[in-house]
């Protein structure tokens, strides 16, 4: 039987830890999930000479050194964006002005100002059939995105209360040297543009609410760590852990806590729903565990129980394995790609859009903008 | 043998929730812990003429129902006050005036105010050799005080967070009636003082660092409520949730939440502490258990592990039964009343003190400020 | 008001372990359960003459160095046995013989034989209206009892597996003295009558289904341990863990292991039972958790939930206190008593009877000889 | 840089469950690994016609309809036979003929007397350089490797038990249909080969000691199944559950237990083992834990920790993702099919090699000896 399905060629930026889950990604969605178009692994962008061998590896056909020769290519037709957050916007940009399709990563941007700029790119691009997506992967956890379809049945009633924690602990030794992660300059912001977009995107979605204000402290624990390369100390220009307080739309108060001291906790991306039919609880360091407790059941027989979201009826599981087969972290890039492809090929919007991007990227500067004043409560524009 | 310990009379005030617990474990302390006095359960009081059953039910002597005449006993050397917040003040007073020994339930009172004033009798009877203490009874869960040894004991090292939560679920429908604890005049406040005082005493008390401010807001999801005798609805003058941010004395960021609207948990009081050589956790559901990660394992053999804390070499757990034996809610009580009695024999000041009530009172204080001010940021006096 | 209950005068036999969690259940049992008697806790017997100490700081009025003396006063109408088992059967059938109500401590006795005789004796005595009931308390466990409702109710469906086990660790070091529980003269056997004895009864009382032979290995692994007194080692007479395979009367698989060599596990009596309908799964160390699976709900939304056994509608806990509010190993005597006197009051035969006590022994015997014959197939006469 | 490594082109045999989740490791393997060797996926054979667009999809380069076709071919230098056990036998030994190295799944036969043919031709071939491995997969997921590095690194001391269980529930149902696994002629056995094979293996690699004897149970509780085609009901002629004693070299007591009929345990393959100085804990359902006991440690506070295999030093993990960013299932074939190239790169041979496999082989065999001969224990030769 001859495949007739229309091929798309995709090109990636970057080829460190995003980079590499993403071709994995690219490698494995093909295998498991029937899709209207093939996607074809193009070509691999990166800075130094060694992206070439990192193609290789990772079974791209081509490699470039200048993401510019990436985007002019005619064979490439999809952008998929892991470079660093301040470059974030200048590819997209790119990108989207050359008709190319763009994946890119989390954080939407460094800024407000360029999300903004993005988003709106966005939307022109929309117009013509340009699509865009912005990589929330934790959203395509079956787990989340079941808790997502429970709220949605109305199995929770009315939200009250959002209690969303991520949790690492990587950098807790104050001997850690000061990496890139720690430099606001390129990085933005610490924990909290981080792995607190991803509470706060994981947050909004399960609920199908939206984060109104906040109220906040950050902290920087370490405020010196030891240069890389040696030869004495710099400055941490991030914050090392972010806290705050919101409501959602729907009334509820939430608490969100995202931070890299939490000695013990190593990606401890957790949620938890309370509302007043039922509550959800998830906790990534499990993430094939869903607990739901049904608060309409009789009280001598309610409680939370652990919905191992491997079933043939679950969110993406049905893809993958026979029941009880745990899916792992890779796997939620493979379903992003998955629905990125769908979309295309239908020229169905995707979700999270640059817009959904930007929205984080206001919560996220709401909070540095309550921590620095005195925690006062900061309405998201 | 002969027993030629002294013997100490105790009068109870109140025999409700609170004080049938009590009685439990007044009736329970000389069984199990070796006391240097006697303890005998002399004379209950209650308003209603229905005290004699109630006494004569839970073990005590004589029954009163003007808590005046209790007091006024020469063969009462103890007041143990169960009453109602808004009436801690005036027994304790009364009692301390008396040169009787007082142990009074939390809240210390329903103000600052009032707490200022008991605290100030409190030492000045303190100085008579008149001893008091408040019942924050969580602190005598044997995990909850071997998570204090563990602290302090250097085991965490420096302190960066704490993740407080005390999550009830008994008032969700909202067809539950207006029962006086959802009534501010009686009551003070509502999640806040009743079950967030809880939070914040443990929370200062494992770490050994007080709270130097907060942010703040709380809810009342439920405006409305049938009245408990029927015939229409009536206001609900209480918060039904509290959240709130707080730094520690040590630098470490806190964060609190208290509410009666987390549908499926019935009495998740939980305590999270993460340090720079390690972490605990604790969920008063699984009583019996204190989580400890030790952060100065080596990375592949670390992880929390559970410590139940029944062991002999365990505070508290000696007296009762074998490893693994579990012990229950009442025996916090038990081992509250043990402490007591150990601290009038030797006349040491027992904790936590008057002022350490009045000094969760004024978190309590800053709280309801802070909500009322756009959560800004409240320092504790 | 007066009390115009009946009173029953309760005489005790031993004040070790077992005697000490009878007495706090004695003493607690009035104030948390409406009884339609009363009990008096008359008098303690115990050989040493520290009996009238232990009498005094239990709550027993008198005292006797000799049970004979117990069982001849005319104020006591309950004998409650808590000796070692090698005691049971000449004071049970005295007790009977002189028209006292019985409770016996499980295991019933050392042997079948006496065994026999006893549960003769007790119908008997039944047919005169005095009653006994063999001491199975981990059956009343609040999560337990509800585990037998569910199966009770058809929630289960038919009985496929049972999987049991009842792990300790107490005599892991190989120095642990040669106590008087690893003496086969006195303790009848080891781990597999004192706590195996238990899970036979669960496995049983839960499901509501009879063990109808067996299949097992025993073994000693440390076969000499030092002397109580010093003055070197003497042999171990007893097994330190059976392990058993065995078939219920409904056609299910169970599996049946008692050690007190796991090291890390303190108290893990464990049931988890799978059925067509549905499964439950218990462990003590957790003892207010029942975790139930309904397998008639969709897949997508099935797992096993965590029933905190602490409702109000939940057995024995409304006499308690609020939901989540655990309670601890001695309610389970506590509970275990009022449901004794229940039945005297009400003159029903109470259960487990000597005759369900009879059944468990000749398990444990079955358990011996298929040991001893090549694991070779035993069915239970 | 030019790839200058060899490469072995690999033809895989089956392209149903086991093909597909090989076929994911093979194209991921050299993304992840740094290979002495290069693998090239270059035949995949199955009898239907649809096997070329099963290539093409999971990333084959040829498809043949005849195994025989694929183990002649000069390209093919490693056969991995994913068919069903009653092919495993012909097609390897063909292939080790043939001068293939040989990846076969498990069990490696589903007779005895194959297994013997197969593992003395193993020995044959090896001597030749030709090497050949039994796919027990679950020995690479990290955890359980870990298990094994604890226990051989002295961690445990003694081993006393072991406890295995491999439940499912995925025939509960009695009208789930007659499938080719409930075939004796085709599937071998049911639960016991299936499954039981994978723990009698696991039990045996982690503890590093061998099965001596069995005492067995097995069941059929649904004896008639739909046929699948429809049209009436067929008899089931396998087990649907088997339950079995074992004995260690070392002295332990092992009970073993495998079913498809545990409602709601979907791959809950366990593994606890008891030592004198620690104890180690393991469920498929939350594959990335490992929990250890370390007994060596003071009793307040040792207790069962939680690693999350996932650190850089744990076997495997450091190839894949940060720590906390869980692995799957499919991830076991990836490091199953890495070791192999290893081995067969350096010329080792690999294990589990096809006479540890014919072992597993001979305690099933036991199993049903036992289970047929009134659970008489039977020894393995």
């Amino acid at each position: 039987m001859t495949d007739i399905r229309p091929t798309l060629g995709v090109g990636l930026v970057g080829y460190a830890f995003m980079g590499r889950v993403h071709s994995q990604a690219w490698r494995s969605v093909g295998a498991f999930f029937d899709l209207p178009v093939r996607a074809s692994m193009t070509v691999l962008a990166g800075r130094s000479p060694s992206v070439a061998d990192a193609a290789a590896g990772l079974g791209w056909t081509h490699a470039v050194t200048d993401w510019r020769d990436l985007v002019a290519r005619d064979d490439v037709h999809i952008v998929d964006i892991c470079a660093p957050g301040d470059a974030h916007a200048e590819i997209a940009l790119a990108a989207l002005a050359a008709g190319k399709h763009v994946l890119c990563e989390k954080p939407l941007a460094n800024t407000v100002a360029e999300a903004e700029e993005m988003a709106a790119a966005a939307e022109k691009a929309a117009a013509r059939g340009v699509l865009s997506m912005v990589g929330f992967n934790y959203r395509r956890v079956p787990a989340v995105a079941l808790a997502r379809d429970l709220v949605a049945a109305g199995r929770l009633g009315a939200i009250r209360h959002v209690r969303a924690q991520y949790l690492q602990d990587w950098i807790v030794d104050p001997e850690h040297p000061l990496v890139w992660r720690l430099d606001r300059e390129r990085a933005g912001s610490g924990a909290l543009g981080d792995i607190g977009a991803h509470i706060i995107d994981m947050a909004q979605f399960v609920t199908g609410e939206a984060v109104t204000g906040v109220s906040a402290l950050t902290e920087t624990f370490v405020r010196e760590r030891p240069l890389p390369g040696g030869g004495g100390r710099g400055p941490v220009t991030v914050d090392d852990a972010a806290v705050f307080l919101a409501r959602m739309t729907g009334g509820a108060l939430a608490t969100f806590e995202a931070t890299r001291f939490a000695s013990g906790r190593k990606n401890a991306l957790r949620l938890e729903v309370n509302g007043s039919l039922g509550s959800l609880s998830f906790d990534f360091e499990s993430l094939n565990d869903l607990w739901f407790h049904d608060h309409t059941l009789p009280p001598e027989e309610a409680g939370f129980r652990r919905v191992i979201a491997t079933e043939a009826g679950h969110p993406y599981a049905g893809a993958w394995w026979p029941p009880g087969h745990g899916l792992g972290y890779e796997h939620t890039f493979t379903h992003e790609i998955r629905d990125f492809l769908e979309a295309v090929a239908t020229r169905t919007p995707p979700a999270p859009s640059f817009t959904d991007g930007l929205q984080v990227q206001r919560v996220l500067a709401a909070v540095e903008a309550s921590a620095a004043a005195d925690s006062h409560w900061t309405p998201i524009p």
